[in-house]
């Protein structure tokens, strides 16, 4: 029933209720944590025989000696295989080490050091370095400019990607507006996907500042919870089209393919960007870890064997998302309290809570020992401007420890919403 | 005989002889580098067993699962060999990726946007930030700098290591000058050891940017050439008993003792400059790849095992440096033309052929097959002030092909020398 429907005794025999089940969870010293996107033991498990892919007796590759100096691009198996799941052709294409996120962290930090390719120069130069970010979204995105001194911008977001008209306005009036960070597929928290128009939109904008560049972390790729998946437009082309080919970084990594800590990343974009970017790496080093690289193209030997080995990944993923929709439409379905994300592929599922409510149920949560995402972490500065987006990170925690966690995290929201 | 004392006819005959045997090079087709500091096949199959040492059966660690994300520090296992290896404690170290070239552009690069730990602010706003380079001295240290538009000063280097007069008499009266590049064991490519004086004097030297930092490249901590090692004074003891502690970054690897490609550095400095740096990666990345960190310390085991392990790639290298130095004696010894390095570790030998012809002399190399490294490459911006300098590098050559080489290269020398 919806909860401004009901009556006064109505509200007082559910507050009695909740106040109930919120002290049998406190009692039951729970000591759950659904803060972060993180792959869970079983999901790594897919692909440990990737550690005996490479045997001291079976080492050398294509290119010969994976175990010297060398190679700042990548290894060409790796090149070849990568490309393909990029969507570019392999000259647009740099592997880089276990992180993607170092691969943008160092093109922002480069960018404001000595500028972009055909670009006017280090970004520190302009009065105030401005990146839009679309909210709520990826919060180590929006550290990494703030860690950099790089002033944020929260955009709203709707089902199709980023609010096209403020961001369009924005970028079109300041020149200090010199990037933007999108998550566009199976986008962190809200699992949406970009609409072909948003990325050609992004991709055709007019900018004040002509080295304006997109920073496109498609992290998701082929990380599906159904089997039929939407497609995501490919911007690089639509940047090609547009006339704006070195507008866009897309970045990409097997972090949520392969291991976490120890896969591969990608950088990924025009040739003109690419071999800037190169040129830059090849002053950082010698060249990435190749034997790491070779591991994971032997395991996963070519785009079909990544994408069924994806679909072992979503069996597995599929409970524990079925378990956390469930209990929220179980708990607050009807009731007109929340709304939630019901995503077909990515890590997260967001829940909007009553407005001024999210910092209370986070509290609320952890001190019955569920830990969640702190409140506004989705947003720049970790500011949430309505102080009503939940994160839920349903991959790591077991089904029945998910459900416990929802649980109680419905019974939270349902406090907060009553007190409000 | 001394090159000077020859007569016209004896001058005459010899350079008839040289051309000779120029000419039968030149007809030989030879194909033959020398120039880059790579460990050989051989030595890398020493450490390849690694390669067995973390199976899918057997990954955990004693930190737990390594395969996920997390960990910026490093594990246990790898904190402890190698904070050992480094000569700090667990405190004062980083473990990093798989080059440490990559741990110190990032210091260079994020000191010139935000600053170091304690500090004035970014380096950038110096009017003219300067590195000092004692050199001859590594070219990648130096084109880290140049790439980030740092102004290089060259310095003079003894057996001892850098000149200090100039060091100190730079460092006391310009604030720009906030950097020295060292390599203060078997340095590259003289291969000399820094001398506890100059270590102290480092440490303890009057600096007019408090700012100031020393880049200690340990590139070649273990790696011998001799049963009777040299030790190079704790350079961090040294800068705390100054009352300078931060002044100093140090940096090693594992590149040339166990894979080059795929081996672990290290970043060590006082606690507060670790955590100011391991503030930074957190923003950078997730975490490093744990998983290969695990192969090196269950391959190792502890610092006797390593010392073992370097003592064989001694065994192989050894014998490369004596067919290096072996030819240098029997064709340039008492002619006066030449001096050249005697290293007791390391990865290179350094010749002073006659001034002015060190350009000259790799021309003709190269013209007869041999790849050298360029002239002035030891020197910052290439130039060799007094164009005079070779860097050897008998690492990777057999040593059949390294006795043609040096022959060819000392016949270019004494041909250099009477036409000077």
């Amino acid at each position: 029933k919806e909860m401004t429907r009901l009556d006064a005794q109505e509200i007082q025999s559910l507050k009695h209720q909740l106040d109930e089940r919120y002290a049998k969870f406190k009692a039951a010293n729970l000591n759950l944590d659904m803060t972060r996107g993180k792959p869970c033991p079983e999901q790594l498990d897919l692909a440990t025989a990737m550690l005996d892919c490479v045997k001291s007796t079976d080492h050398l590759g294509e290119g010969g000696d994976y175990r010297n100096y060398g190679g700042v691009d990548g290894i060409p198996e790796a090149k070849r295989l990568f490309s393909e799941y990029m969507e570019v052709t392999e000259k647009e294409l740099i592997i880089g080490g276990n992180s993607s996120l170092n691969l943008m962290y160092d093109a922002v930090a480069d960018a404001l050091l000595r500028g972009v390719a055909e670009g006017a120069g280090p970004w520190t130069r302009l009065e105030k370095p401005t990146f839009l970010c679309p909210s709520p979204g990826y919060d180590r995105h929006f550290a990494v400019c703030e860690s950099l001194g790089i002033h944020l911008v929260p955009v709203q977001m709707n089902d199709n990607g980023p609010l096209m008209d403020e961001v369009k306005s924005l970028v079109a009036s300041d020149p200090n507006v010199i990037g933007i960070w999108c998550v566009p597929k199976y986008s962190n928290p809200t699992g949406i996907v970009y609409s072909d128009e948003v990325v050609d939109e992004l991709a055709g904008m007019k900018t004040a500042n002509p080295d304006f560049r997109i920073f496109w972390d498609n992290a998701y790729a082929e990380h599906h919870l159904t089997e039929a998946p939407p497609v995501l437009k490919n911007i690089l082309e639509a940047c090609k089209a547009a006339g704006n080919e070195n507008r866009v970084y897309m970045f990409g990594s097997t972090s949520k393919i392969s291991f976490a800590g120890s896969g591969v990343s990608f950088i990924a974009g025009s040739e003109t960007n690419i071999n800037f970017i190169r040129k830059r790496i090849g002053f950082q080093t010698i060249g990435p870890d190749k034997v790491n690289q070779l591991r994971h193209t032997r395991f996963f030997q070519n785009m079909d064997g990544l994408k069924s080995h994806m679909k072992r990944h979503a069996e597995i993923l599929n409970p524990k998302f079925t378990a956390t929709l469930e209990t929220l439409e179980r708990e607050l379905g009807g009731t007109g309290v929340a709304t939630w994300s019901k995503p077909v592929g990515g890590y997260f599922v967001s829940i909007d809570a009553p407005e001024g409510t999210a910092d209370k149920i986070v509290k609320m949560a952890g001190d019955a020992g569920v830990k969640l995402t702190p409140a506004g972490a989705t947003f720049p500065y970790g500011k949430d401007p309505k102080n009503q987006n939940i994160r839920i990170a349903p991959s790591f925690p077991s089904v029945d420890n998910i459900k416990t966690a929802m649980e109680l995290v419905c019974v939270c929201i349902l406090k907060a919403a009553l007190d409000n």
